[in-house]
Parts: C-alpha cells; structure tokens; sequence
C-alpha cells in the first residue's frame, strides 16, 4: 500500500481520530510528509478534520472511486484486488485487463471506471454505462482451471454479487441464470467472463462486472425502460458505491479461493438458492436452436440442466433464457 | 483468385499446356495482361516455358512458400485456406491469426511463414522454426462450438496432418497424445490450438501447426536431438512444401468439416487407429498432478481415458504423457 492507502486505513480503524506523531510512527515518514499526504487526500475529495485534540478524523469519501481509498479499505489482505486502476473513462474494463494481462500481469487486478464508451455484455451485446452512476470493473484471473471448468467462476461471482448487495444494501437480489442479477424481475447487474486458453491451460480468465447502482428511473430509457433497475430504486435511497465495491471484492476474493480449494458443490448449492429460473418452465434460445421444458437444477459445472416437455434432460451452457409462466 | 492465381491454376490443369489465347478467354484480360502476369510468375520463381505448338507449360514452381501458388493449388473450393497470408518471417503465425481475428477477419485465413522467431509449443514452450525447412502456419477458425468441444480440433487437426503426411510421403506417421505427430517415436509435428471464449460462447480458435519437412539431422542439436525428426530424414529425400501444405489444408478442411457436421466419432476412431499411446502404460504430467496407469480410449470429447493401477478411469485433456513401458 501507498503511504495514502495507509493513511485512509489508519483513520478507518481508528474509533476517535489519529494524532500526527502517531500517524509519522505508524508510516515511517516525517510530520510535513504526513501534512503533504493528508492534504493530497483532500484535494481528491476525502473530508479530513484536524483539532488539537483528536488528531486527524476521516469524516467522509469522495463520491469518485479512487484506487487508494479501495485498496485502503481492504487492508492488502486479500488476492482479487491487491492492485488496483480506477479511470475515469474507457472503452471496457474488460479490454484494460486483456492489454495488462497480455503483458504478463499477475492475477487479482482489478481495472474500475467511472463510464465506458463500448461497454459490452454477453454475446458482443452493448452495456449502457452512464458516468458515475454504477460499478464498471474488471478482474484478471489466472485459474488452474480447464477451459470447462471456467464456467464455475461465472456462478462464484454471482453469489459473490448476491452475497455483497445482501450486506452493503440489505436487498435481496436473485439470480437469473447464467448470469443476470435481478431485483424483483428486473436486472440490475451483469457478468461477463472472458477467457484466453489453450486446449488443456487457461492462460487468462477475465471478470466482467457491471453494476446498476444509483440510476434513478429517468436513467432507464428506451430498451432499458422496464426491464432494468438499480440499487437505488430498489432501496429508495443512494448508495456508496465505493463501500459496495470493497464489499464484492472480498466476498470475489473469497468465492475465489473456494473454487480453487475445489469447493465448487457448496457455490453451486448457493447458487441454487439465489436462482429465480430453477423450477421454472424455460425456453432456452442457444443460436438457432430452442430448448423448452422445466429448469430443474444447476450440475458440477455450472450448467442448467433442463427436463423438456419429452422427459429427456438437457445440459445447456449458455443462451437467452425466457420464463414462459 | 487473383489473375496470377488462375493462371496457375490453369497451367496445373492442363496436360500439355495453355495457348497465350486460352488464357486470354479463360481469364477475360488482354494478352499483354497475360504476358505481365506470366512475367511477374516467372519473377517470382516458377518456371514457366512458352513454345509456339504448346503454349505456356508450367515446369516447375518455387521453393519458397507463395500465396498466389497454394491458392492456386486449392481453387477457392475450400473454407480453410480461402485466404492464404505468406510471410517471411514473424514472431508466431499463431499471433498474426491473432491480430487478424481480433479486426474481425473471417474464418479460413491460412497464414504461413518461412521462419518464426518466437515459434511456441504447448504451455508457453519454445517451438525451433528455422528458415524455409518446415510448415509453420496457422489457422483462423471461428465454430460453433463450446470451449469444451474444441479440444475436438486438436484431435481433428491430427488425424488431417496423419493422412495429408501419408498421401505426399507415403510417410506413415502415428499421434502421441494429445497433439504430438511422431515417426518412430521421434516428433516430426505439434499442434497448438489456442482459443479467444466467452463462458457460453467461441469467439475464434487458432490452429497452429508445425511440421519439421526437410530439415537434416545436423538441424536437431541440443534438446531437440534424439526427440525430432522430418520427413526428409524419415524419407531419405526432401518434399515438396507446397504440395503437402496444399494437402494439408484439404484434409484439414475436410475435417472440420466433420467436426462442424458433429462427425467427431468418425474423427475419435480414425485418430485412435494412429494413436500410438492408446494400450500403453503411462505416467501424465498435468502441473502437479501425476496419473499413471493404462491408456485406454479416447472419450466422445478427446479426452484420454486411464485406467489407474487402482481400477479407477481417469479422464484427462491435457498434460505431459511418458511412455513407461
């Protein structure tokens, strides 16, 4: 962590305010360089109070996502998120994580920014990312994964999603699989997992995460009218977006680590739990072909295993779902 | 094809030779548009004798790989290798496949080079290329499969490289799995197929292939020595590139073909009948993982099925095989 990182946690833990000399003592550094660091922080947007009394006191965050404030929060202890690139504009998140990975990146990156001009969903379709208002980001994985088994990280960051949303928001999100997360019908967040292999060794697996999250309804126009929402609307009140991302990173960094550790059955299971097409009637759009019958479970690899209308069960990896009752 | 092309063409058909007004006709040009073009073939190394009761005879072509030449040979009857690149040398034909699918090219872009001087193998391995003794190329494909499934490429390609091998050498080559062509247990062939994937979803596959062709002993020194071979070496004289590599795409293409038509069984038969690891005791290497036991069948996937010392099958698609036996 940087010195300001290190700041911005030390306040963080810090129940009544931090006085300078503690704060020269903690980082190692002179009283001007702790001014000239806290001051750094106040130009980007942190509300830092000083009295003779208390020291230094962090009253609030900028509303802008700033990678020392995300990394401050998590402390270094964790994999996804060990670095951390916030921008303020680009074409994808996804697209920063393919050049930084092509370049020999390690795992745990995570590239955020405030809006993206080409930002893209499943199947080259478009993903409306308007600036500022939702949480655009992108993680590089480096899984001893076979290329198959990748399907078990589009399933983790579901419930990593379900999970964060649950604790940061106290809604209830479901999941729409493969990989839509819904508020009450509507999506208000989506995944994207790209990946770079060969036959038998996953080179790179990139994590794409779009998030709705302070839209109001106004925001929601033309195809996106009725069939989006955010967290906002579902909970009638903003929300911070840098406290929701510190909470998906580690509950991301946690999934992680119980895919890696072979522990895929209990996301599954958990997945199962959040899914709102299990138990449904399906029709299933995969190119040109329709797969119609009842959603009955998720299998080892995150498939959707279907029983049509003849008895015979389907193993579909992908395609558009529609619930038909 | 371009004018130069069917003007190849042309000449490879005929028994005799082509009056300058045939081709003419044929190609609907002038006859000094003919001449140019006959001229600019001649440039480039084919020897091309026109006599007054004949005509144009094409007596021989280049040993330098050429385009216009594999086109010309192929016909544009086939998907693979309905665009042919020609390159002297790159970095890996592999990454040039790679640019090209990334601007959105069409599947069946064939790039060959004289030399690469990053060539790799399989995991991130060094692959020897040297100037003008081998096939180095690589192939663009964009099918509608899984990521799962495409590990039936890499099995396809071999089978096509066995049999190309046998028809242009009469050179009876076996396939140590999973990508490995052999002659008498000495490599002569690998296959590196790498993918670009959503989760549900194969953005492109690239085929890369190289073949040791006219190499001589004196070319395999250090590590290489006592593992590779050509076909030169195997065939006590030295082949024709441009010919094997225009059976190659024909087989190749022909078998994705069959992949495409979910013909894979055919293919699994075909390559278990070549497979020289099949029946053999083994030790497979799969990072830190060792399975040994008894090769037994290739699954409906491609995958290798192992009977263990224990009785348990062990099904695995990747890995380094040793024979033990």
């Amino acid at each position: 962590m940087t010195p300001a990182a290190q700041i911005l946690t030390t306040l963080r833990a810090a129940e009544h305010g931090v006085s300078s000399s503690d704060l020269c003592q903690k980082l190692k550094i002179s009283r001007a360089a702790v001014w000239s660091h806290i001051e750094s922080l106040r130009d980007a947007g942190f509300e830092i109070i000083a009295s003779p009394h208390r020291g230094y006191q962090l009253i609030s965050s900028p509303e802008q996502l700033i990678a020392e404030d995300l990394l401050s929060r998590l402390a270094g202890k964790i994999l996804i998120g060990r670095r951390i690139q916030t921008l303020q504009t680009t074409s994808s998140t996804n697209d920063e994580i393919e050049k930084a990975a092509q370049t020999g990146e390690a795992e745990g990156l995570v590239v955020f920014a405030e809006s993206q001009n080409q930002g893209r969903g499943r199947l080259g379709r478009k993903w409306s990312s308007p600036t500022g208002r939702g949480l655009w980001f992108s993680v590089l994985l480096r899984p001893a994964l076979t290329a198959n088994e990748c399907t078990q990280l589009t399933a983790a960051a579901a419930v990593s999603l379900v999970r964060a949303i649950r604790q940061s928001t106290g809604v209830h999100a479901g999941i729409k699989w493969p990989n839509d997360i819904q508020i009450k019908g509507r999506k208000v967040a989506g995944i994207l997992t790209e990946m770079s292999a060969e036959i038998d060794h996953v080179r790179h697996v990139i994590l794409g995460i779009g998030i709705d999250v302070n839209q109001t309804a106004s925001d929601f126009t033309g195809e996106l009218s009725g069939i989006a929402t955010s967290l906002k609307l579902a909970l009638g009140k903003a929300v911070d977006r840098a406290q929701l991302a510190e909470q998906i990173l580690r509950e991301l960094d946690a999934d992680y680590d119980r895919i890696l550790n072979r522990q895929f059955p209990s996301i599954a299971e958990e997945w199962a739990g959040h899914c709102t097409t299990i138990g449904k009637e399906v029709i299933v759009d995969i190119g040109p072909r329709r797969i119609s019958g009842r959603a009955e479970a998720l299998d080892e690899s995150g498939a959707l295993l279907i029983r049509t209308q003849h008895g015979r069960m389907e193993r579909v990896i992908g395609g558009d779902v529609t619930l038909t009752k």
